[in-house]
């Protein structure tokens, strides 16, 4: 019998995001033993029942000891307490990878806390998931034919980064490389910032008086476009933070362009709107073409 | 053999909105003929072959003159022009409606050119689309379950308001009553403000240096929030100037409202983003449960 790619992986968070990670290296048998820890015992005892998690971790030391690799698969704002437990027990061999949306805020906080063994560190940002959350929405081929992000850092060694990527791979993600402030500029503009414009108008629509007049009008262009609205307010209010400068450049360079478009409309130019319309409509519609 | 409810229909444009409207009543057997005019020889031609149409229209004059109902059912901007050549050869039991987006526009249009027959205009407003569009995207279940918007005009008797109501609930559509600037109003903020803001989007990102960078790692959440921008330029550009005074106040209100979240967010204001973002999240999760 051959040995599996893992021997031994730990999860931290055992939702949407590590349990459908978990499952995609079980099914691939790419992975001997899967432990999970997380902050609901329930949500392990689910993961356990799902056949995601083989069992329930109890001592992070001893299991992060002799783990091949560590996934930090919760909110962005849990990981520094998980980093700092786990640091001191790192065996020589575990590697660690994080799923988190943000990723120079990780980096720095794990340069802190881990010391030397930020070495050991390769952070990543897979782009997949929904609205959905929780072991149940967990899938083994939710990575399957998505991207990956990688932010190896100047520390890691060629082949604990090329350890990471195989583990992303195994679960059918195809790898994206960039420095962490390129990834955190990129999803400032395609997805920081759409959520954010999105959770906006909601809110201004939610504070009027006619505001269950106004809903029960609203069809399917506002359905798709407050979709993500909808989203976790806490985990969106975390990645705003995070990523905040990148965001702020964002935000001010939208509202900027809409300032342009409202004169336009204010002196009706009709030419004006029209190219700002074109072009958007063909660069969008393109995009879904090349998708 | 019973009689259809309506002996004779006209309809100008035979795309999505005339040509599922068409194909709803003949499905429904609620129309005896379907003549229908258009500015394109080839959609017409395809119109009668999908089984839209009963034949394609020669002479406007004879046609709305034995006509129970004309549907307006093209662009906004074309319909000053078809209401010019419609208006003298309007038989007294003709009725005329629109599809139109937006309404005040449309109705100060016909006042003008109708005259002493605005009495017959029933104008309206079907909330159902998509992106796709042209005859061949015609489909007899479009109204299914849908809204239509009437905005009987003063001048409308009530057996004529009630004639329109029920060519729509023939459809399968249920109907709200606005007045035209209601009307204008809720979909100044629940349908062209978010087209807007969609549009705004994907022309800051369009004209960057570094947009394939960017648009390779745009996601679901990118793909859902931009689909509108996808629409048709030359609709959007109308729509927008045909509302203006809605949609300007709609898109400085929105300005504010993101002024205010960039403030926060600068400020590292938490508890004010989790807020906003929770207020958002909650209304646009009951929405859908009340959809």
């Amino acid at each position: 019998m051959t040995q599996p790619y893992f021997k031994k992986i730990v999860i931290f968070g055992a939702g949407l995001i590590g349990g459908s990670f978990a499952l995609a290296l079980r099914r691939a048998n790419a992975v001997g033993e899967v432990v999970g820890f997380g902050r609901s015992a329930e949500t392990l005892k689910q993961a356990q029942q799902l056949g995601i998690i083989h069992r329930v971790g109890v001592d992070i030391a001893t299991e992060v000891g002799d783990a091949d690799l560590v996934l930090l698969a919760t909110p962005v704002g849990q990981m520094p307490a998980i980093m700092a437990q786990i640091a001191p027990h790192l065996g020589v061999h575990t590697l660690v990878t994080d799923g988190g949306s943000t990723k120079c805020d990780v980096v720095a906080v794990a340069r802190e806390i881990l010391g030397e063994k930020i070495m050991q560190f390769v952070p990543g940002h897979p782009i997949a998931g929904g609205e959905k959350s929780g072991a149940a929405a967990a899938r083994a081929d939710l990575y399957q034919g998505k991207k990956v992000v990688l932010t190896p850092l100047p520390e890691n060694s060629a082949e604990s980064a090329a350890r990471v990527r195989l583990a992303w791979e195994l679960c059918g993600a195809s790898i994206s490389v960039l420095t962490p402030p390129q990834h955190d500029e990129v999803f400032a503009a395609v997805s920081h910032l759409p959520h954010l414009l999105s959770f906006v108008l909601v809110h201004d629509l939610a504070q009027r008086d006619n505001r269950d007049l106004l809903l029960s009008f609203a069809a399917s262009g506002f359905r798709d476009f407050t979709r993500i609205a909808a989203s976790s307010p806490e985990m969106w209010r975390d990645i705003c933070l995070a990523n905040r400068e990148a965001l702020l450049r964002e935000v001010k360079q939208y509202a900027d362009e809409l300032h342009t478009v409202y004169q336009a409309l204010e002196k009706n130019d009709a030419a004006k709107l029209e190219a700002i319309f074109r072009l958007a409509s063909e660069v969008r519609n393109n995009w879904t073409k090349n998708k």
